[in-house]
């Protein structure tokens, strides 16, 4: 037995299909059949090309805006210039396709990649990635295709691309084991996201397990084994069995309200990051969207969103939820996001950096066009408007009088607009969090972000694998200071929610709801089984509870009692 | 007028010499007289060898550690593959010295910045400083000698290497004007240090002043002006005498008590990073060391300090403050400050990483050694050893675990040391500071890391110019976060102290003397200002003021608050 970490829940058995990415070997041929090299290499890219649109179709289907980047890849097998150069020189220099296009490939590569802007130097990667397609049908190296797998299959891999998650057949794989990745990886947040079960961070799954080994696993716990004896099947099989019988349990939870024994009402919403994502919550039974990240309406781009694609945006988002509240957060770019158009310095600590509300204050124009765009959809359902990354008091006004200009615009255009709009903050600056009894006053609520809350708190980059053990939500310090939070919102009879990864963990929810939390947003997924423990414990023993949480003084002792309680 | 951050106080007034640095133009010519050509070439390698050693003995006695550099600078100078590689190219192909000795430079430089090995890359710098000084004497391009100046000048650079501050003659330099840097910055550190009146961070500075402009500026207020007339020139004479007269008064307060007028005492202590430091501790009457960098012991060598050396160090440093207690902090290596013979991975947020007592924790080795030397050295003054970057409790238990081992390890040796070394740990991160009533139980003392803290609980790098604003140590956040922990010292009955720069800002302690902090630790040159501050004050209205500044809710308020409080 070994153990990653638990990235997506469900009990799987079932075949391993091991995800290798062979190198090309490339030799240099004569030949002397021309036209007949020429013919082989347009084959290759138009099996290519029909299986590049294959892909991007699937993914537009099911994943949205990611599937932009096949688009991207389509353009480059249409280049002129690429295979034009590979077919002069296969005539020119009589040698073998696969050896001219590769040469092709290089110079281009080469040339793309000496460039200093960040959008040449990912084309540079789409080159590369579309002609390594083409080159592997030259020289007929296998190409796993996970759109057609014959078998149910366990795909194991050292990370998967978004390429790989937006082709394979979801109805034959079982779940994902990946050798790098945390609980917020890609790889990670696409199982979720998908409802496979998932364990990354193995290390060496790619190493010990072979294709065609027979693997359990349980994504609740992050525990493999290895071609496992008929007893552990036996167990294993149970456990899946009962796993989808509570399954089934949540789907009698759809349409119930999210309510304690003792009748405290809490708000349970889903995280989003396109329009497309709206199905996904309305499946899961959410009651609003407590994180519309609109980052990905900037992404994949070669300019800004205009004004009125932004208001298409968030007017799909406000009428697909039917009136429920929707939380839009204002862009949250820099840091670990990057924009190809956006030309911004090279920072040591990016994370420590220009970014979010700091960007969108400092660059008017770019937070006005957004929130242009937020209060013309207003009328189109309940809009919740929230600043990330705030830090004072100072930038809290800022923002907002920016928000008191735009409505000033609208007004002087006739255009309409809600009058009902919510106007919050994140916290997840411990800034915000230890004035937020003076911040409470200047909002209309207030969505904790764990994520970086717990980062900047105990000063641990969330990416970095050597430190991540200090990445904890249950450290005291992070605990005391959300508790602290929602206190300062009720005080001044505001609401508190939290989008972060905690407000879906079934480990944290029971102290949330010690604390007072009145919405939780989280992935889809994760609704329907936070509603049935909620719908288990009573407030009054989860204040009990959380009080004698914040006795302990160490996260490692908080996990041991959370374990003890709820077994 | 123009401003920048004001970096050491002083009031100048002088000729400017702006330094630059000129581009070498190499041309290859065909000589005819070889003999004449390696004179020429001897000559400028002796000139730039007595040029050096004269540099290295001038910095071993004003720098101590930092004087290191120019013994590899020397060692490069009488290396044969470099010098011999020249002449022989001179003699072989009839060139020209300079374009000969270029040849092999680039050679060289090339070979080592290719390497995949810190150290050797920056052994390409010294070849090529060393090579570029060979040049300009060959090429007669005029070196502005600042060990040799004749007029007393205003140096204005956009910036100031260490070299440059090594070198200068300080009797002639009245103050830095630089281009870039912030208050944390090489040059205002040094300004401090060797008590030249300084601004940096000006952006144009060079721009702006020609070699030969008459400038006045404050080094208390930022503010340059640049050919003043009569007027301003009388007023900064007046003012230049009241600053001299002040500095004469703060030599009346030496030997003297830091006590505010009803009673309270406080420590006031220094700030340093080598043994050589102490001698301006003395000088300016440091009631002890409030933080010793042991940084400095680990870099510019090819490997870890021996406990021997170390321990030497620090018995230095121990002997030379005669029984004052010397807080020394073990090894905070990582974020910014890296050892060229320990490999560590690239981070992408290295002040969130892998650094200080988490490395120290995980390399144990390295941290055994240094609190083995630190307990050898105890016997020899009032030791008390402090761990940086602490975020958990658990950190804090794991660190004070090793001390009990190492004390074990010296008991079975029969090696001595003081039962009476205080231990504690820095508050820089903001769970520390949350949690900081659950420490104070662990520890004999606390000392307060403003930089850092003021960093992670605003979440701001404090080296990206972009969001400068953004750190400021009056944000009300990290004025509660403060005094919370000196609160939570006291309650336990431990003192609280402060390293950050914050300790020796005269607008800051009056607010941490009502917050009730026990110790102040500075540059030595703030010392005599602070204890003049404390001893005009009293404690009782300073807990009045500072009650009065929690209540303001921004930093500019709290600014402004301080300026009109104390005119």
């Amino acid at each position: 037995m070994f153990k990653g970490t638990a990235a997506s829940p469900g009990i799987v058995l079932g075949k391993a299909l091991v995800l290798e990415h062979n190198e090309l070997v490339i030799e240099k041929k004569s030949i002397s059949d021309v036209d007949k090299e020429i013919e082989r290499l347009n084959d290759a890219v138009a099996i290519s090309k029909a299986e590049l649109e294959k892909v991007r179709d699937k993914a537009k289907v099911e994943l949205g805006e990611e599937a932009q980047i096949f688009e991207s890849h389509l353009l480059v097998l249409e280049d002129p210039e690429l295979l034009g150069s590979a077919i002069d020189k296969v005539k020119s220099e009589n040698v073998n396709a696969d050896f001219a296009l590769n040469e092709i490939k290089e110079m281009f590569v080469g040339m793309f990649e000496a460039m200093d802007n960040e959008y040449m130097r990912e084309r540079a990667a789409d080159i590369k990635d579309v002609t390594n397609r083409i080159l592997r049908h030259l020289l007929g190296v296998k190409i796993v295709d996970l759109a057609a797998l014959e078998d149910e299959v366990v795909l194991v891999a050292h990370d998967l691309t978004p390429s790989d998650t937006a082709t394979m057949d979801k109805k034959k794989v079982l779940g994902f084991l990946t050798d790098i990745g945390g609980r917020t990886s890609h790889t990670a947040i696409m199982a979720r996201t998908l409802e496979v079960a998932a364990i990354v961070g193995l290390t060496d799954a790619t190493d010990k397990i072979k294709d065609g080994d027979f693997v359990v696993f349980n994504g609740d716990t992050g525990e493999v084994i290895l071609n496992p004896d008929e007893e552990t099947i036996a167990k294993y099989s149970q456990m899946k069995k009962e796993f989808e019988e509570y399954k089934k349990s949540l789907e009698l939870l759809k349409g119930q309200a999210s309510v304690t024994t003792d009748g405290k009402h809490v708000e349970l919403a889903g995280n989003i990051g396109t329009p497309n994502d709206v199905e996904g919550l309305i499946k899961n039974d959410a009651e609003g969207v407590g994180l519309y990240r609109t980052e990905f309406l900037y992404m994949d781009r070669t300019d800004f969103p205009t004004e009125d694609e932004q208001y298409e945006a968030y007017k799909a988002v406000l009428e697909g939820m039917s009136g429920k509240p929707v939380v839009i957060r204002t862009l949250d770019i820099g840091g670990d996001k990057k924009l190809d158009y956006l030309q911004m310095d090279e920072e040591m600590n990016p994370f420590l950096g220009y970014r979010a509300i700091r960007l969108c204050l400092d660059r008017k124009e770019i937070f006005t066009t957004q929130l242009r765009a937020l209060y013309r959809a207003s009328v189109h359902g309940k809009l919740r408007i929230m600043f990330p990354m705030i830090s004072s008091l100072e930038e809290l006004l800022q923002a907002k009088a920016v928000c008191e200009e735009v409505k000033a615009e609208l007004d002087t255009e006739n255009i309409p607009y809600s009058k009902d709009v919510e106007v919050g903050m994140m916290i997840e600056v411990p800034s915000a969090a230890v004035i937020s009894d003076v911040l409470a006053k200047h909002v209309d609520f207030f969505s904790i972000g764990t994520n970086d809350l717990i980062q900047y708190t105990c000063a641990v980059d969330r990416m970095n694998q050597k430190i991540s053990y200090l990445y904890n939500q249950f450290n005291p310090a992070v605990l005391r200071l959300i508790k602290m939070v929602i206190e300062n919102a009720h005080k001044e009879g505001k609401w508190a929610g939290m989008c972060g990864e905690s407000a879906g963990d079934q480990r944290m929810i029971p102290i949330l709801l010690g604390f007072g939390l009145d919405e939780f947003s989280m992935s889809p997924i994760s609704i329907l089984p936070a509603r049935k423990l909620i719908n288990s414990v009573s407030e009054a023993d989860m204040k009990a509870f959380a009080d004698k949480v914040l006795e302990l003084g160490t996260a490692k002792e908080i996990e041991e009692f959370i374990s003890e309680t709820f077994k």
